[in-house]
């Protein structure tokens, strides 16, 4: 039990580490292709309004085409030059991205732009992603031992064990949708200022690993966030993404029954 | 075997059916608020024109972020009136939308933006993912077929089992990567124009569920693409996302060896 938990912890930091490294080599990679391509982004601005005076229709459209090719590359138009220096890939963003990345959500509000970036992409997810699924198995552990507890309990009262069975995953299922969704939705509708639905939705996208992007916790410029926030919303994840593999899991299961019973029907009649 | 391919058929008709009719649903849902959306920025843009003798630095500023927050929502301002009718939310697209929900890729160029769609996405999606799985493994089992025929054919010539298991993985491997990574990015470099990196990083990213939608296929405008193109896309993600699958499931088992062994050693320790 004991050297079980000093496997965990083990396991945790050499994650950790990975996961950290990876966020420093792709800071490195990216930070100044985006810096100069930011840069350029305001200089067309800086020219497009000296330019006001003597603006044709044509102009406009192509400063449009030009701002709209540069939002869908990351590199947001908004602001002067003297923003242009904050970058997007500042260690705690490239952190971000590589976690987003190594457990298939990949939002891609951030992405790598330059060749070795994208190569290295490749490399660190082959083994990130297999690294992210071990680390996730452990947690699964950890989350599965209120359920085998409550079932001992039950057996030791001396119910059936194919209804401990049943009342172990309602439980499980009741407790994760309250816990993983509803309440989460509640938190991301005050911190970020979401509807309810939003917060929903939002909260299920990402934990499905789907990952639209379209809402993005902790990263609206003009709110603040509280420091502890992106802790919890980190502890949120791990743990939500092992109870939703869980329930994909049992629907799997379930589709895959009603598949056999279909096949076994198919048989009897080609038999027939 | 024959009852096997017309459950197999059986199946594969019915997930069809399931993605064809959230799509009907999603594109009903949707197509609205986008045209509204559209036709808002479009007319955000006409005003600006109209405006252009007597534009201020502050205009200029509240127009470049009024069209970033607008790209961000997936609405693209370039065009005029006319183009506005034009929907992303037609069948196709929305099928296409479907398709990577379910998938769990989530490139998210388009995304559900009215309550009822979001609502609905989290319904759909919940049987959706499981059912898409199941669709897999059932896939997974027609991609195994040449590996365990290899296999067979090497044991009859009297080769030893575990030699016979580390050449089907070499094979499987090598023969996944050549098809599944290697020969797709030669076909994106001609069909999409991108460098042959930029389509061996996308057909990674998109295999692996990652899908940050910063290159998605078939979707720029100034290009004409050939109506096989589509389907041979499709191909390749099914039986690719099988492929990847088994690729990290080999990963995780050979650092799940790993960490039985340290495991062992923090045990043996413990006790001497
Ligand atoms: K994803
Ligand atoms: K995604």
């Amino acid at each position: 039990m004991c050297s079980d938990k000093i496997l965990t912890g083990l396991l945790a930091v050499s994650y950790a580490i990975y996961l950290l490294l990876g966020a420093i080599v792709f800071r490195a990679l990216e930070k100044n292709e985006e810096l100069e391509q930011k840069r350029a982004v305001i200089q067309m601005k800086v020219a497009f309004l000296q330019n006001l005076a003597h603006l044709t229709e044509a102009d406009v459209e192509q400063f449009v085409k030009n701002l709209t090719d540069a939002v869908q590359r990351g590199v947001y138009p908004v602001g002067n030059e003297s923003q242009a220096e904050d970058s997007n890939w500042d260690l705690c963003n490239s952190f971000f991205f590589v976690a987003a990345m190594v457990s298939t959500i990949g939002y891609g509000t951030l992405c790598p732009k330059t060749v070795a970036g994208q190569i290295f992409c490749v490399f660190f997810a082959s083994f990130g992603i297999p690294f992210t699924i071990v680390f996730l198995h452990r947690v699964s552990k950890m989350l599965f031992l209120p359920c085998e507890r409550l079932g001992r309990c039950l057996y030791e009262r001396g119910m059936r064990k194919k209804k401990i069975k049943f009342l172990t995953l309602l439980f499980f299922l009741v407790m994760g949708i309250l816990v993983f969704l509803c309440l989460p939705s509640v938190v991301f509708q005050v911190m970020e200022g979401w509807s309810y639905s939003e917060g929903f939705y939002f909260a299920f996208i990402t934990l499905s690993t789907i990952g639209f992007g379209d809402y993005v916790v902790d990263k609206q410029p003009d709110r603040n966030y509280p420091s502890y926030y992106r802790f919890l919303v980190a502890i949120w994840i791990i743990f939500g993404l092992v109870w939703i593999a869980f329930l994909f899991n049992l629907l799997t299961t379930l589709l895959e029954d009603t598949e056999k019973k279909i096949a076994q029907n198919l048989h009897k009649r080609g038999k027939a």
